[in-house]
């Protein structure tokens, strides 16, 4: 059975083609600095959007059936699989990332639906081993359910709270099962509607209470992937615990949980937080907790998530400027946390959103390469800072002067000297001479 | 010599007066829950905006001259001292907050603007005696002065790290001798314009250092007031440090200085960064760092630190309602850190402004206060976390489930049963008939 | 067949009642200023929330289910009736609008969807007449069936325009025979996702060739209720032809259709323009265009239309206010184009969520009401303006002057001595006192 | 007398060059279609930024000093122009831009400050001569003085209206004089800061009356060149009536003037109003009002006017597709309306602002160009509309049917048949294969 009929395998092309269904940018062979892109990138699949979203909106119904041809709820199921193997091995990616309720159905009781489930991953394993991909990470979908409408972990009812441990537990089980390289907490309803109506302090304690549990649980089922927090701001509730990653780290030290969890970071979800995406990056690589990425793209225009497929090579470039200065991925990846646009109704039109992103990223990878190997950014950034390494500045970060001693020091002066240019237009241009050049 | 002539001491008059230069709801004696008005609010007048903006901005000149007929530098500032305690005399004011470019010019050398500011402090502290007011906080300026276009702490230049120390010290002396309640930090050169140009971990570990040197000073010299940081996101830097209260707490409990400082709340800064007031406070509270307040209003239409005088009555009652639960302040107050707009052009607008903040937060306390007694909206809550105060709820908070246990529990009850309503309009209504009963 | 058990007709009970199920503040019939409460507001129930909207986001289901116990389509939509009459008649509104697919189902071919709508409008004219309630307005859904996804007068496809115009021609029969009241047109889908894409020429013409078309349309049948654009910025589309007020007339005058269209206002869709609501309620009125309302509220800190129901009465007051200026509603109302939150999950929220927005606008409509007959703001106002009443000022309104002439003046003046304060906190604390006075 | 010694004459050394004051990609005499590099963009220098502005911002003083060596007023202004030429000639500026302020110095009477004017006029008069350079638009500076607190054509005070057509007078004066090709209103004070002190409907009428009289005086002199509106929805004022292009249309059409301007579309301006650069110059474009660019860029996660040097290659190319496409600057060209950085603190930072600026702008033609020279885009779009040719589609458009007619169109064919895809992905990946292919 073949879903995608008329599409082959993508490959790589080059600039000059102007084939719709070809990399022009993306080879993943090609070696930089010593490792290919396929190992740089490690490129992943959304489950959920892919095998699953439909495009309906706040507005409108779906565009584009993904029942995939199956006639009851296990059938469907297995097809979006068999559909999801097809798809990566037509890409080329190794990778794939998935909530529990993306890849088996929810019945009325959740031992059914942990039966169907396990029925999935099983037939899922095979998949994997017949296609060589691998899971990426794996999370349980905390969120659609109405049972989570005031939260999980920060339900205001202990029965919730229950629930959702429950469903971690499993996800974390199955994800063990099929080798998965991480675990992500994206807590889209742990936050609050109105303060009106909402303990916060329970309802934080009570988040850090259940990542405690998780973390145990994972200790004993000797579970090695890195955990990942997802910050987002917003959206669907009106704020969420897990803002933006120094929210997030604030939390993780005062329950003791920052050597845990590292992070998983979304570039649409940075925007909607008012950083941008490489500042999230950077705070977490500053920090130690740099681990995977949600990769796609917002529209700074709009105030909501929009998920879309990423484009813009200034923003690929500086993402992989610091994945690159973090030493690369270890466990994490690019994940195509990405959908097509609701007007792009047809399965051709995933396979060229997912062309688009990674040849984005592959020229973003490029680029920061070559911004590294130019050398010019960096060096002036360790110029900019040299006072730091001799004189007062060294006797300031050894920790040997007080205020005191720098009051006299500055009184000695009378006046900071002239202070240098921060240079800005001079680093856009270079930036720019690179990336144009 | 009087500054403000034609304006006599404001009254209260109660809320049907239409004399615009009386207090409608600020009572200043008035008890509510066993405190005065004036006890419960604390109000301060914010030295800079009310004795030295001229009403400039980005694309105009001042409209509102405040040199108020002096001379020469020294006169110029001594007659600001002279308006301003007869500023806070006239409107009832017990505090007054200043950094130390306020009060005192600066000149060429340190050593000639620290000799001025020695004078002005004098000067200052027989006017304190003489109206008996008091200094709410003291602060250092880092950030007008070119010097500081790169930053103070986070400076790439270690001369003008040195510089910034210097000031502080001086600061904190002065503060000290006024007996100030506090010191705030607010670092609005503390981050950065651009990644490109920038050592982000190189900065904020400096901050850290530079916070450490002040807790030191301070301790020596025997300073017990508060130390505050004050979060703001941005303007003018296009990223700042402390971006929210969250990002603070992240950065101090990273450097082992969440026990030194607590946080002085701005509502304008709050909702720049995405958030309500409400949730700064509260967030500041839950956390132990709730300090002090910068009461003022933004725009929410607007993008930039508009520093209204607060007039919103839904904020106002919110923000009380927080620091009541919080046991009112210690240290802190209410330091309007507002401004009249530039249009409003006479000295007369600067005394409105003023009563119609300190009217608001009258209104505001007063709600609050009905907001406890009526108990509704906190009964309410109550409930609604009832269930972790029996059963699986309490073995949760006690610690004593695994995830294991808690999939046993979620299997036995195959499904969570009706979960409650979170009842916003409800308690939104009642918000209102508590207003407007 | 009662679908709201347990809940009483509504009934204002004032101020101080506790009851969550009665008026605080709106008491149809009192009068204020020779008409009733009633008369003035004109509230209107929104057929979409109130009966069909179920609480699902885009993270997850309905929490709400509104099939009213139907057991085939028509069952369904005739139970929707029965419930929303029953939910006027408790809650004492006397209007509702819908939308075309609001009230009946849709089939597969256009001719089948038809003939179930003429029998549901039958249902519901008898319904009419038995509750003795009217039609503010009415509309056609031309946004959430995927022959949409691309936009209905200004899709690229014509046949998608032709559908649209037997939708609207249709629904424009119907709103005549239900004798409506006005007849709306909200854009949601008539804009782009994308330049790249997109003939916007084209598209503009076709949407005016479309208004043209239900222009000519309605005078044929003879519907002599207005005809309302809803202007929104964004959402579902990136861009939307209709964002503002200003927007839309600058469309309709360059189509010579400004005689043709009002305005129905939306509070939230002013907002995410960037604009208050009272803006674009006085653009209309200034431009003589005001028509309608759909009173909701959104969050200034989100970045999409979240249509809470209205609880902030500065902004209900001030609403009011332009309401009143302009004369009162003439076939327009307030209609609820608001939902209750996600978690609020039963029908008595929807009550609630109705009776806090009614309440809400009572109090505004008492404010607005206040602030005319107090007078000071608009006598402040007409001051301001004085200069324009005599010497240079008459001149410039009365057309004698040229630029000759006014450099003449102003070389003879000088410079211009004082100009007044704006005195925007002495407003601001007016309107406070009205409203807590 | 040179002021920027050190810098010599930029020259174009290609894409390779790492010379940080030579153009990499603006090559002025390079022909792309028909026309020199120099010909399409037609670059102007910004007088205030460039020669006046200081780096000031509203929490800092200036970083770089402005006044040229000059000892007094009018020496200042004179060294300013000589910088200015200097500086346009060895950037091979061929335009420039000026308020009347800051080309002169003001002066306590208008008589005074319009005899200075003169005197300056003359000088830049041969200055211009000398080194061929032109005036690209000229205008008035209505938004500086405290005179314009309360805007100038909508101040509240007749006088000030009288002051700002006395000052408008003598700039449409010295533009003829000075053989500028356009002149430009932008209105910073023309809006309100509260609706509570505001008579908007007398504001935009005298708004109108204002620009009646430029037109007659324009008119009358014999000045030939363009009138710009230049768009802004806010900063200074919290909300200003030319919001956005559509704004500004829907006014001029009301009062009859829509044929008498063109409009001054400023990047950072679009941005604020929530619309992309891109969307700003197509409405203005098919509308027929298309006239000059204010080259700069926002931070869309900043709320104020930043007024960057172009940097971002997407917008530039997006922005130079508009312009070809409406074929090409008549009067008009692109002014560097940006600043550098307030951390860029030399002379050398300007012009290496201009240069990147430059460079993007290249960058953005010829990518722009090769767009046009592909084809698949505009094709796409073609097709995409070709159902408007032929059958009910092109009856449509030459105003054939009625919405019976279309009713039985729809009717007969039940459903639409499938539409298409709006393949935004493929037009992304496309745009990214002509930029980096």
């Amino acid at each position: 059975m073949e879903f995608f009929k008329g599409i082959n395998k993508i490959k790589y092309e080059g600039p000059k083609s102007d084939n719709p269904l070809a990399f022009k940018f993306y080879n993943p062979d090609e070696v930089i600095g010593g490792k290919t892109m396929k190992e740089h990138l490690r490129f992943s699949m959304s489950y959920w959007h892919t095998m699953c979203g439909e495009g309906s909106d706040m507005f409108g119904r779906g565009t584009l059936d993904k029942s995939f041809g199956g006639n009851d709820k296990i059938e469907i199921y297995k097809n979006k699989a068999l559909a999801a193997f097809e798809f990566m091995e037509k890409l080329n990616l190794d990778y794939f990332c998935f909530h529990d309720r993306d890849i088996a159905p929810e019945y009325d009781s959740l031992r059914e639906t942990n039966r169907a489930l396990d029925e999935i991953v099983e037939f899922i394993k095979e998949l994997m081993k017949q296609y060589n991909k691998k899971l990426l990470w794996g999370t349980a979908n905390l969120f659609s359910h109405p049972r989570y409408a005031h939260g999980a972990a920060t339900s205001p009812y202990a029965d919730v709270f229950a629930f959702a441990g429950a469903q971690v537990k499993k996800a974390l089980d199955i994800t063990k099962e099929l080798e998965g390289q991480g675990y992500v907490f994206w807590g889209g309803r742990e936050g609050y509607e109105t303060l009106l109506n909402t303990n916060l302090e329970l309802e934080m304690d009570n988040l850090a209470r259940f990542l405690n549990l998780a973390v145990d649980y994972a200790k004993k089922i000797g579970f090695e992937g890195d955990f990942y927090i997802e910050p987002k701001p917003k959206e669907p509730t009106k704020h969420q615990y897990d803002f933006d990653v120094a929210t997030v780290l604030s939390f993780l030290r005062k329950y003791g949980l920052d050597k845990q969890f590292k992070m998983n970071i979304e570039a649409n979800h940075a925007t909607l937080a008012g950083h941008t995406f490489q500042h999230e990056l950077r705070i977490a690589r500053v920090n130690g907790v740099f681990g995977s990425i949600d990769a796609n793209q917002g529209d700074l225009l709009l105030g909501w998530d929009t998920d879309q497929f990423p484009t813009n090579v200034y923003d690929t470039a500086l993402c992989m400027y610091e994945v690159l200065k973090a030493g690369g991925f270890t466990k994490g990846g690019l994940n195509f946390d990405a959908k097509t646009k609701r007007g792009s109704n047809t399965f051709e039109d995933m396979f060229i959103g997912y062309i688009a992103g990674m040849d984005a990223f592959a020229l973003g990878l490029r680029i920061a390469y070559k911004i590294i190997e130019d050398g010019r950014i960096d060096k002036f950034i360790q110029e900019r800072y040299s006072s730091y390494k001799e004189g007062i500045g060294k006797d300031i970060l050894d920790g040997k002067v007080t205020l005191e001693d720098l009051e006299q020091y500055a009184l000695s002066i009378g006046e900071v000297k002239n202070i240098g240019s921060g240079r800005q237009e001079y680093l856009e241009n270079i930036l720019n001479s690179i990336i144009f050049g």
